[in-house]
């Protein structure tokens, strides 16, 4: 019914139209890069007492410099990191109970090439693995608290029993270092729900305690049958501005063939709002919450506030690698080009 | 038709669950908060020379130190504070004229306990006296200036006549230190409104000088009806993150009876958004702005901005004491605990 | 069918009440400007040896001061500036084709009387000049780039073909200093749209590089039918809070008569949030992102965020001046009067 998006980096960087603007000589980044502070002073004299001064670059190398920067990390994108975080889980079956094991550590994220963050995370995943089960699924989830503080799970947006609701002192006690707890529930509720930390959640959510749990209806719609199903949790704590734990160019495209309906499932993990645009193409809203809303409504930039979840709908009419991104435009670009909150559309000509 | 919530402190307290966690000695908490810096350095020289220094706590009793900090918050909740606002104001009748006095002062205000700040309020109360009226009455609104700096009200989604806008310099002149002012005016339109000052209004209202304005209407929504109906004003201004004027553990809790429909009315009167997050049930959003909806639509999240006003009814159908608090997770909880825009919707179960 | 807010300033002015308050000395404003430090230190010495002090201001004479500012503030109101943005650009027609040239340069803007700030501007105007077209016209547009750094133009909103997308490096080469570009397409969806740069985006937009592209559809709805049509673009970079930049009190004011219908597209050019808060009247939203909502609805305070476009309706039943700001106060209000994103409706009397 879905599947999430699964071509090759080789084989989207093909679809990056290549740009034509002159190739830009390296030094002349090596110089710009200079100007940021990236090098160090020298204690070595220099041996010419008169050295020749390089003169400075001119408005024209200026602005070739700051295009050779944009250039490189659209050409670098998707770029290779190490680490794939909300990648979907597969159960473990018990007679007819979905078990899944998470275990919360401490570990390094590759946010971007090169940029390695502390993370909290569950399964070595930031986000979490994805969860996807069906309303009515018998569910067990045993966490594993390996951080040096204690924790717990809220399944954010299920209608569970109090004492699954994990907040500790309210509904259970907290998960202490080294020791596991266990939450079981049949899932209640359709939509596009999360997971994520509920003890000194500012800090521990924000480090990457997060995930998405996803729950098919038990009679989808037909309206909302769609070819591909992407998950894109936003965030913007400790470890910058994200979408699915990476920060452009390090993002993963969508990746659709030109006639297909494409579902986004928005989820916001942070502390600021994120008004999404997509380039090229509407957006037709059909979720909030994971409740279907009264009517569908048409937008190409939605406001997703932080705890919210938005499903979408594209029919990818256009074809083309469309933007895709933060309007917040501080969460997007620099003068050092795109970055953060930043990914594309690709959408692949269909084939006669 | 409706009741605000009123059961008493100690009998919402059994409402949260005992926490199983093990009882954590005081000293564990003291040595915490000195290292928050809440002790002063003493002049007096150690005795001994070679004192013995304590060892450094494990990485286990750091966890045991932060949970319970996070305990006792929520053990403290509801939290007793010196000061009550958003009180339902009963009129004073002059014929047919519903008649409120509002008098505008400065005063000390226990945000939560042991915590206050300079406020500017209405009658002692922050949020002012809520004022609930009917659609078609005739009101009158005696304010009087006790502030140091000129003054108004703006009542804020009320259709009124120019005049009685209450913007200084536009609409009337400003209310001077000492003086009264008199609004007078038929109520025109039904659904959750404010009041606040409309004079240095960042100022004024940000330290405290507002309150709900609720306009039943002449014929209520047979759909509309509720058992609980209660008022929750937002705010993060110069008082920090507060519902209703208090900080948790001092926020009140709403409660109700399984099975009864509760009535939720989010007023903003910030600076920044608020999405606030009901666990365990969702919420259907009936009106914005004291407007119905054109459908009712549901959610779990709901994303307040300033000067807006969302209604939401909750059927409480889920028993238990259900988290709920704004999801801009550093406005709930830090290191040492939940605090700000927190607090609980307690369902008791329906006796049989 | 439509025609923009025409009146002229000084019959607007006549819209604005004459406040009743006391005149204020004019050397109780200067010295309170004195306390914000705009005079400078002399250094010419004291004659007497021991000059009379005077006296401090009393709380009456400190609250007559900041209400002498705050009515400064209202009386100018529309103030006079140079520069006026967003206005109506008449095409060049080649055949069929719509031409517009847009010429990106760099100069002074004055958002408020005496304050001016370095500008990126289309055509001399922040914003940029109002593009006004039909759905199924032919459109060209010429860019000239005049800045000192590569630039581009992004439509967004319009539903273009990839290469008219206007993304440097993804679907055109960067438009260099110096350089023209010209980008071509028929009109495909109806709607309020902006044109902005996409190249360095976060700083070229928040200079002033982006403008309206406002798309009449080829069939209105009666529903929509509106006397006034006003475009209101919001922006919070680097030249402050602004209403189609400029800052109270030399925004412009949206003037109608009572019994008309007004039509606002808000735009949301800045990096912030802004709900804005419509006094007297209600607005009934019909659009979103240029798209029709299922249903219309009601509010008073309209949260846009960055990226998007919401269209309302204002049925202009109220006579008089109302207040319309962003109700983040700070946004609105200082300790000095009114400032930034305010505005005001003018609802001027039928004449019978």
């Amino acid at each position: 019914m879905s599947e999430t998006a699964s071509s090759s980096p080789a084989s989207r960087r093909s679809f990056i139209r290549q740009g034509t603007a002159a190739a830009v000589a390296l030094p002349a980044v090596v110089s710009t890069l200079v100007a940021c502070g990236e090098t160090k002073a020298t204690a070595v004299p220099p041996k010419d007492p008169k050295p020749a001064t390089p003169p400075p670059p001119s408005a024209q190398q200026k602005a070739d410099q700051m295009d050779a920067m944009h250039e490189k990390g659209i050409k670098a994108f998707p770029a290779k990191t190490e680490g794939k975080g909300n990648q979907l889980m597969e159960p473990k079956m018990e007679g007819r109970v979905k078990v899944y094991d998470l275990a919360a550590e401490e570990l390094q994220w590759e946010v971007e090439a090169g940029r390695k963050v502390k993370a909290w995370a569950y399964n070595g995943q930031v986000p979490g693995p994805q969860i996807r089960v069906r309303e009515g699924d018998r569910v067990r989830i045993n966490l594993t608290n390996k951080l040096p503080e204690s924790t717990s799970i809220h399944f954010h947006g299920l209608e569970l029993p109090n004492d699954q609701d994990g907040v500790p002192f309210i509904t259970q006690p907290p998960v202490k270092p080294g020791e596991s707890y266990t939450y079981e529930f049949t899932v209640p509720n359709a939509g596009s729900h999360m997971y994520h930390s509920h003890h000194n959640a500012a800090i521990q959510v924000g480090q990457g305690l997060l995930g998405a749990f996803v729950v098919e209806p038990k009679r989808p719609l037909a309206a909302h049958k769609a070819e591909v199903d992407y998950v894109m949790v936003l965030n913007d704590g400790y470890h910058g501005y994200t979408l699915n734990g990476k920060s452009f160019p390090a993002t993963e495209p969508v990746v659709c063939t030109q006639g297909q309906v494409v579902r986004l499932r928005f989820m916001n993990e942070g502390m600021m709002i994120h008004p999404m645009h997509l380039h090229g193409m509407h957006m037709t809203v059909i979720a909030k919450d994971g409740w279907d809303q009264p009517a569908p409504w048409k937008c190409d930039t939605l406001n997703v506030a932080p705890g919210e979840r938005w499903d979408v709908l594209v029919k990818a009419t256009n074809p083309g690698t469309w933007a895709f991104h933060c309007h917040i435009l501080p969460h997007a670009e620099s003068e050092h080009g795109m970055f953060g909150m930043v990914t594309a559309l690709v959408v692949k000509p269909a084939v006669a």
